[in-house]
């Protein structure tokens, strides 16, 4: 059963504002809940309807589920077909180990404001065994619902930081043999480019590119080629798309 | 100056069944009716705010310009942030030509629902040069508002045919030297797999994956493998992803 203060509650973290102020964030749905109880992220509530109880009471450990009807779940589903189950869940404090960074791949985004784009970039980097990816403090919330559902379960085993990048990519200047990637218009063909397997992998908002601010930074400028070359196509590929091309050009190598 | 029955039609477009009762559709914002001016479809209605129009008043030619205020330009639009023009386009009978599709590669997109990811498609597919893009008759309308906005264009470039699948896979066996490829978790290394330049790239939907239907049709199964191979990561990429992956695969050794 839930109060309406509940159902208040659980509304106002669908906002970046109060997400943060309260440190949780919500979760929806079989397989994002299955991904999440597998995780060593902490479920501070967990909701659903009694057909999924009885099917996972197993894999509850010391969780606590509370029933709700489908009424009680329609009211609080963001999805259109809501889904059994959904989990309030804390925020966890991510670090990174600067020894790990300097010695792997991570990914870049310079203000990335879709979450749509933000989670299948997730996605992406779980596939290809990225494990940081880095985001403008301007960026979208990586837990905001949206992001979070995008990400089908990724989230809980990648790990996203919003970092000041000026700072990130000065002490990135002092790794050794680590390389800033980058795609520009003007870059080099990535397909015949050697592709290390430790740098940073930066990629722009889809509007504006990589701020000019950054581009200095870049030690390897790329670019994925249309075909035929040179004919009149799109000007640019969505920057999830993108990421995926890349992310799958720098591992086909070394599997 | 926008009459009430104007604005009531304009908004019955963005519904598939008033589309195809008028054999039109709604294209907004100046990127895409900047792609639309120099494609050859056929604009019905153009409506611009004044500062479109003295800027555009050139490439215009023979179509008439409508002015319409910000405010009238905001009860139409679909974007969060209305961009200065949009038109009513005919939608265009669109046809291929066999020879052409046994020579080349075309995208099979079997049910597709989300509008977004077909969009993207239709964006990949331009940017590596394949023309026609077949879909089955359940998948989502291209001349949805969503996936015209996701193309950014592409969608005035490329051939989106709706078909019976089956009819069109048996013509296939009929090809000299063509492949039907599809992507499946026991498929083979895509990375190690020699590709043709012609033949059927079939991708399932992303909930169920190819249909059983049409399974036994495709010639080469493949795998984009995650890494390192074997961990545990995400059970799959995302359909637009895993499209532009494998697009990218089949052109980087003939670019």
């Amino acid at each position: 059963m839930l109060s309406k203060n509940k159902i208040k509650f659980i509304n106002s973290i669908k906002k970046k504002k109060y997400r943060n102020q309260h440190q949780c964030f919500f979760v929806e749905g079989e397989k994002l809940v299955d991904e999440l109880l597998n995780s060593d992220f902490k479920v501070i509530d967990l909701f659903a309807t009694k057909e999924w109880i009885d099917e996972n009471y197993g894999s509850l450990n010391n969780i606590c589920a509370i029933e709700i009807s489908d009424d009680e779940l329609a009211k609080i589903s963001s999805l259109s077909t809501p889904n059994k189950v959904f989990a309030i869940v804390e925020q966890k404090s991510i670090s990174y180990n600067i020894d790990d960074v300097s010695e792997n791949l991570s990914i870049l985004l310079d203000n990335i404001n879709d979450p749509g784009n933000l989670g299948t970039i997730i996605r992406i980097a779980d596939w290809f065994g990225i494990k940081n990816i880095f985001c403008t403090n301007e960026s979208v919330d990586v837990f905001n619902p949206k992001v979070v559902q995008s990400t089908m379960g990724a989230i809980f085993r990648t790990k996203v930081h919003y970092v000041d990048f000026a700072e990130l990519l000065n002490e990135a200047k002092t790794f050794d043999d680590f390389n800033i990637y980058g795609t520009f218009l003007e870059g080099k063909n990535i397909y015949s480019e050697q592709l290390s397997q430790k740098g940073f992998i930066m990629m722009g908002s889809e509007s504006h590119g990589i701020s000019n601010k950054w581009k200095s930074f870049v030690s390897k400028k790329l670019f994925i080629p249309n075909y035929p070359i040179d004919t009149k196509t799109s000007e640019s590929l969505n920057i999830s798309t993108a990421t995926a091309i890349v992310c799958s050009e720098f591992r086909r190598n070394v599997i």
